[in-house]
């Protein structure tokens, strides 16, 4: 069965309302909304982390992320959000998507999200990249909103894994432990709290958490579509560097996108790629946004796939 | 409205049957399983070559191409043709599709076309081209056969137009005649007979025949998906290379995919495009096919783009 691992993505900052005091149960419906379940949580004094059937849900006092990745309908999630907290509630509204590489099996398209939204929320959208490449639709609340210090995400995309990760990670059956293992994952994360599921018969989720600080990591390992997504607030640094380098190395991926807000991850790319897209653009609401695709330059010409 | 200009296409090399004797009213039967109409047509003591709603159709004594766009269902017309000649009768058959950029908009995907088409005659399937990447899928009957000598075909798949062709493309109401001089075809096909037809509100396609050769061209202006293919059986050389040269530099692709069947096209691909992709293969049939994608080198940020 074909997956699409890319990821649906919202992001909603609200004003005085504490949205980890609506309750696991409002944010099981949420969840529901948008068709996957809540495998397990963790929590700390400032973050409430969900893995999910299909991706993380993320909630602090006033701010959410929620990420759902295959034929899931994110923006039925979105409607439940607004409806409960009031759109006149909300600072700031963000929902990403990636063009899908097998959008005949989705729901909707980002065009039909967006009209929804809009009904919401008033609101702007934009593509990051190239129309018939690699790019990322954004949309965004359209009312002022400036972004506090600090508020940075790095999100690192990768297609088409090699080597020996792809065959690790296609075996089916393995545990969550020889997963995170694989990853090594103590290492990269010292001192957050992990929380992570293997799949039947492959794929593998995990949160990380660590004070207002998360990571989570998503593995869609099947030949017809492999892919794994990295994402953190985490400001960058030395130890997100190493983290960006273990990932690319150990995956060896065909092609990855970078999306950064408020921080610029080119700096810390492997010279190895090549970049092929570089979009940057300040939001109204006071983000800036970089997406970069990267390739690995292959010298040789290729062989067809036997399908 | 998007539109997927990206063709699926047929080739099927018949034994002793003379497919042109089948009649227009066959081959009128044969679009229509594709939900496409036929919109006119010209002849030669060689070819048939018919203008469809969406693309064409070219016949000669033992041979047809048949080249699909938008949500056309071309498999259904595969089913007809191989009902009506006999799966014995049948020589070679190639069917080709390359990766939607809208597949959601797709009635079916080429791995339900291979399902379909594998239960009219034994066949393999290949993919050119990385998964997540500009790719090309490709089936072809799995029986012995020899391709006659020179059995070319050259075709170059262009995405996102830009500069002046863009602007003169997407304005609505040009005559066929209007377009055709805007692309310099007359004295891009010399001594080639022309039937072209320009749709409303914009898109364009042309068949030119000369003795058993063929050229066609469509175009697909819109902004969200805009692209055009030219394919042709000529043999590679000067004057091919005029054509490729002349379709490229009026047109200012963002990026395009070249794939030959039996020739090189390498050679004569401008060096302002970087080649990100070449996939070579000889098929079991015979062939040898190369599939290439080359875009055009950005060397500065790009701003997002509004939608």
């Amino acid at each position: 069965m074909i997956f699409e691992g890319s990821e649906k993505k919202v992001e909603v900052i609200v004003k005085g309302l504490n949205l980890r005091e609506l309750g696991r149960e409002f944010w099981a419906d949420v969840v529901d909304k948008a068709q996957a379940t809540i495998l397990s949580d963790i929590s700390n004094e400032k973050v409430d982390a969900y893995l999910l059937s299909e991706s993380s849900l993320f909630v602090w006092d006033h701010h959410l992320l929620m990420l759902t990745c295959g034929t899931t309908t994110l923006a039925n999630a979105v409607e439940a959000i607004v409806n409960k907290v009031g759109a006149d509630e909300i600072s700031a509204l963000i929902y990403q998507r990636k063009n899908e590489h097998f959008g005949h099996l989705q729901n909707s398209t980002f065009y039909d999200d967006k009209e929804r939204i809009e009904k919401l929320i008033d609101a702007k959208s934009l593509r990051f990249g190239p129309k018939h490449e690699h790019h990322n639709f954004l949309l965004h609340s359209n009312r002022p909103y400036t972004p506090i210090a600090d508020d940075f995400t790095s999100e690192l995309l990768m297609y088409d894994i090699q080597s020996q990760a792809s065959t690790f990670l296609t075996e089916p059956g393995h545990s969550s432990e020889a997963i995170r293992d694989f990853f090594e994952l103590e290492r990269l994360l010292p001192g957050f709290q992990i929380d992570d599921f293997a799949f039947d018969p492959y794929g593998y989720s995990m949160n990380a958490i660590k004070d207002q600080f998360y990571c989570t990591i998503h593995v869609t390992p099947q030949e017809e579509s492999s892919y794994v997504s990295f994402e953190t607030n985490l400001p960058l640094g030395l130890d997100t560097q190493n983290i960006f380098k273990g990932l690319i190395e150990k995956l060896a991926p065909q092609s990855f996108d970078t999306v950064a807000f408020n921080c610029d991850m080119q700096q810390f790319m492997p010279e190895l790629y090549n970049r092929k897209t570089v979009v940057r653009e300040t939001l109204d609401i006071g983000y800036e946004v970089i997406f970069c695709h990267y390739y690995l330059e292959v010298e040789q010409e290729q062989k067809a796939a036997q399908i």
